[in-house]
C-alpha cells in the first residue's frame, strides 16, 4: 500500500468503507478519525482492527469502483458494463472514445481495461456532470490515461483514431455521424439506451451507415441467495436498465469518400 | 493485415467466415478455394469481393474468437464471459489462473484482457481437451501468454501467484484448496457451475474458507429484434447456460501460518 | 367414460395420444388400430395396457386441450392463457367476446372457465381459420356454449352484453372502438400482441377510450429439471411470446351519451 | 349494487379504495366518512363524486379481490394464481383441497373459478392464519362454497372427493401422502414452495408415488411501461415470488389396494 492508494474497508456486514490513504489521521464517514498509518502497512485482503471492529482491507478494481462512485447522474450497471467492456473487445492500449460521462462510472470500467497504454476520450455537454466524473475518476488514480472535453457530442472535434465509441446518450443516432469519424474502419460501437422507440432508431442509424454486425440486447441478472434452510434467488432484482445496441463500422467504399 | 493475422469474412446473411491469412490460395470452408494475397493488402472494416461475392473483412477480437472455435466441450456463453471477466477485475498484465479449459472459450478471453503483459496458467485433466482447446488458442495468435497444464486441478502444483482463479470443473469446492494457494490475497475467484446444487457447495466452500464478498449469480440475455413491421424480443433465448460465484480470498491471519 | 370423450395415453416418455372413445375400433397415430371397447370402462387415472404397451389414461383439461390441437396458425401459450383468463376475472356463466380466433386454442380454456352456463363469443375474419378453430373447439365437447362469426372485428353486429373481450389481432386498436359497444361498463379486455409498437399504440387506444387500470405486461416462465446429478432451470425456454394489455371499461358520463 | 357488496372507488393515481355498501354513512380509511347510499343506486364503471373527489366506481373480481386482502402472511401473487387455477384445470363445480390457507389470497382465487356449485375446502395449522383467512374471505361473498379447517395437513380427515389439490406448505412431501388420498384418480395436485431444496424434494416425492406428468416452474412477470416520451420495461420486478410443482394422480394399480 502506497499513500495515495484507494482501498476500501470490508465491514462484517459487508458493507464497504472507501479510504483513500495519508500518512496519518483521517476522516471516515461512518468510522470516524482513524489512524490511515497502519493500514499503509498493510496487505490486500489482511484482517485489520480500526477503531475496535474488524474489517478485511481490500484493493478496489472497476466492480467495486463502479459501485463506490458519488452518484448524481443515472449510472451504467456493472451487468451492462461488462456486456459494454467485452462486446466492443476492449484490450490494453486501446483508445476508447465515450460521449455521455454521466457520473463517471462506465468511465471507471473503461479505464481498468485499456490499461496504463491506452486512452479514454470522454465528452460531456454538462459541466456538472463533467465536474463529478472527474472527482470520481481521479479518486482512482486512473486519470493519467483520461482526456475529458466539456461540448456537444454532434460537433465536437477530437484528435482521436479509436478503436471504440460508446455512446450513453438520449439521442446517440444524432452524435453518431460526428463520432464515427474518429473511430476507425473496423471499430466497434455501443449505444445504451433505456428506452425501445430509442433502441429502434439507433438500429436503424447504424443500419444506414453501413455498419454490420449490429445487434441489440438486454441483461437481466439474478442474485442467488444460499440460506441456512435452502437456496433460492434473491427477491430483489432489477427489471430493467437498458438497451445495449452493437454495431462494427465498415471503410468507406473506394470512390466514394 | 499480416500472414497468420486470423480475419473473417461478413457475408450479407451475417455468417462469419474464418480465414487464416497467408500468401497465395487457402482452402475456406463453404467459400472454395480463394486468393488471400488480396486480402492482406486489405484494411479492416473494407469490404472486398471474393468469388464473386462481396463480403465485409474484419478482424475478431474476444466476442467473434469465442464464438469461432471448434467447438467439443460445452462452452462459456459470451454474456457469462463478459460477466467473469469483469467482475474478477481482470485488467493488463494480471496472472488468471484457470482450471478446467474445456475448448478454450473462456481462455480466449482471458487472453485478450490480460494483454501481452499478463498471463493465463490453465489446467485440464482431459487430454482431448486439451489439445483441442490448444489448437484453437493456438489459431488466436495469443498463445504468447499461455501456460497449459495437464493434471488435475486438486493436486497440481505451479509457480503462480495469481490476481484471479476461475474454475469450470464439475466440482470446484475439492479444488478450491489447492488452486486457492496461488492466488494473492485480496485475489479474486470464480467458479462457473450448472446446477444450483453445484452452486450452494461452492458458496460453503468459500464461506468455511474465509473467503469475503461472496455472491452467486446468473445471467438472462435476450436479443432484441428490429423489423420493418415493429420492434420485439427475439423468440429465441437461452433458458440457462450456469451460475457464477464469485468472492476474494483473505490474508492468513497472522500466527495461523 | 362415455362414447365421445376426449381422453389420452399416457406413455412412458411423456407423450400424450389422444382418442375419441367409440364403441370399437379406431386407428391412433403412432399406436396403430385399437380396441377403445375397454378404455371405455376404464377411469381417469388407470395404467391401461394398449397395444402390448403400458400407458396412463387420462382425462385431458384446457392446459392439455391447447397443447392438442391442430394447429396453423400461431398459438397462445399456457402461460399467456393463464394470465387471461386469470386477470379477466373470468367466472362460471360470464359471456367472452373473443376477436382473431386462430386455431381455437384460447377459445379453448376460456370456454372452461365460462362453464356451461357462461358464452364465447368468437369473430374470426379468416375462413381457413374459422374452419380449424371449429373442428378443434368440437372435439373438446363444449361448443354448446359457444358461437363462431366469420367478419370483420371493426363492423361485426353482436347481440351481445360480456364481461370480457379479448382481441388477438394485429391491429386491436381498430376493433376496439365497435366491440367495445358489447362489454358491460366495468367489463374487462385484453389484447395480445407480439411487437412493442402494437402494445404501445394499444395502450393509448385504451387510454383515449377513457379506459382504467390498464396494464401491459410480458411474461417469462421458465421450467426446472430435477435429475439424478443436480437440479437446474431447462436450457429451453421461449424468449418471447407476446404482451397482454389489459384495461377496464367505464360508463358513459351521463349527458355524454 | 346491493347492500353487502364489496366495491372499489378508484382514484385518479390508480389507488383503489375498497368498501362494503351498507345503507348510510361508513368510515373509509383515506376517504373519512362517506354516505354510501348513493353508491348503492350507481353501475359498475360509473364515475362517482366523493368527499368531493372524482373516483371509477367498480366491483372486485380474484385479481382485485386478492391485491386487496388484509396480509399477514407471505401471499401468493397473481401471475403465481393464474397458473395455479389454469394448470389444475379448474373449473365450475370442481372441488379443490387447499393445504395452507395463508392470508387466504389463494382461497379467493380458488373460489372464484369453482363457482357456486363447487367447493373449496382449506386446511390451515395456524389459528392466527385461519382466523385472518377466514375474514377476508367472508369479506368476498363467496364463503358459501368455503370449507375451513384447523389442523394438521399430514392426518386431516376429510370427507371430500376433489378434482385438485394446492399445497402452500413448507413441507408438501410431508402431507402428500394424507392429503393425496382425497384427490380423484387423475386428480391433479400443485406444490408451491419458495426454495430450489423444496421444489426438489416435492418432486422426488411425486415421482415415488405414481404421480405422472410432473412439472416444476417458475414465473417472471415484467410491466411495460408506456410513458410520453417512450416505452420500455418497468424497473420494479419481483426477482422471485416461488416455484410450482404440479403433477396427475394415477389410480392404483389393481390389486394393490
Amino acid at each position: 500500500m502506497r499513500e495515495g492508494d484507494l482501498i476500501y474497508l470490508l465491514d462484517e456486514k459487508g458493507k464497504r468503507h472507501f479510504i483513500q490513504l495519508v500518512k496519518g489521521m483521517v476522516k471516515v464517514p461512518g468510522l470516524g478519525v482513524i489512524d490511515c498509518s497502519r493500514l499503509l502497512s498493510s496487505t490486500d485482503g489482511e484482517r485489520v482492527i480500526v477503531a475496535g471492529r474488524e474489517f478485511v482491507l481490500l484493493t478496489p478494481r472497476a466492480p467495486e469502483l463502479m459501485e463506490s462512485l458519488d452518484r448524481g447522474a443515472q449510472v451504467i450497471m456493472p451487468k451492462d458494463a461488462a456486456t459494454i467492456a467485452f462486446r466492443l473487445g476492449i484490450e490494453c492500449g486501446d483508445v476508447v472514445v465515450e460521449a455521455g460521462v454521466g457520473s463517471g462510472s462506465l468511465t471507471t470500467a473503461l479505464l481498468s481495461v485499456v490499461g496504463p497504454t491506452g486512452m479514454v476520450i470522454s465528452i460531456e455537454m454538462r459541466e456538472d456532470h463533467a465536474s463529478k466524473a472527474r472527482k470520481n475518476v481521479e479518486r482512482t488514480g486512473k486519470s493519467d490515461r483520461w482526456q475529458l472535453h466539456i461540448g456537444d457530442a454532434r460537433q465536437v472535434e477530437l484528435e482521436a483514431s479509436a478503436n471504440a465509441l460508446v455512446m450513453d446518450l438520449p439521442a446517440p443516432w444524432e452524435a453518431l455521424e460526428n463520432l464515427g469519424r474518429y473511430l476507425n474502419p473496423g471499430g466497434r460501437v455501443c449505444a445504451y439506451v433505456p428506452n425501445v422507440n430509442q433502441m429502434e432508431e439507433a438500429v436503424k442509424a447504424l443500419r444506414s451507415r453501413g455498419y454490420v454486425e449490429i445487434e441489440a440486447l438486454e441483461n437481466l441478472q439474478r442474485t442467488m441467495e444460499v440460506h441456512e434452510g435452502g437456496v433460492r434467488p434473491s427477491f430483489e432484482m432489477l427489471g430493467h436498465t437498458g438497451y445495449l445496441i452493437f454495431g462494427r463500422k465498415t471503410a468507406p467504399r473506394p470512390g466514394n469518400g
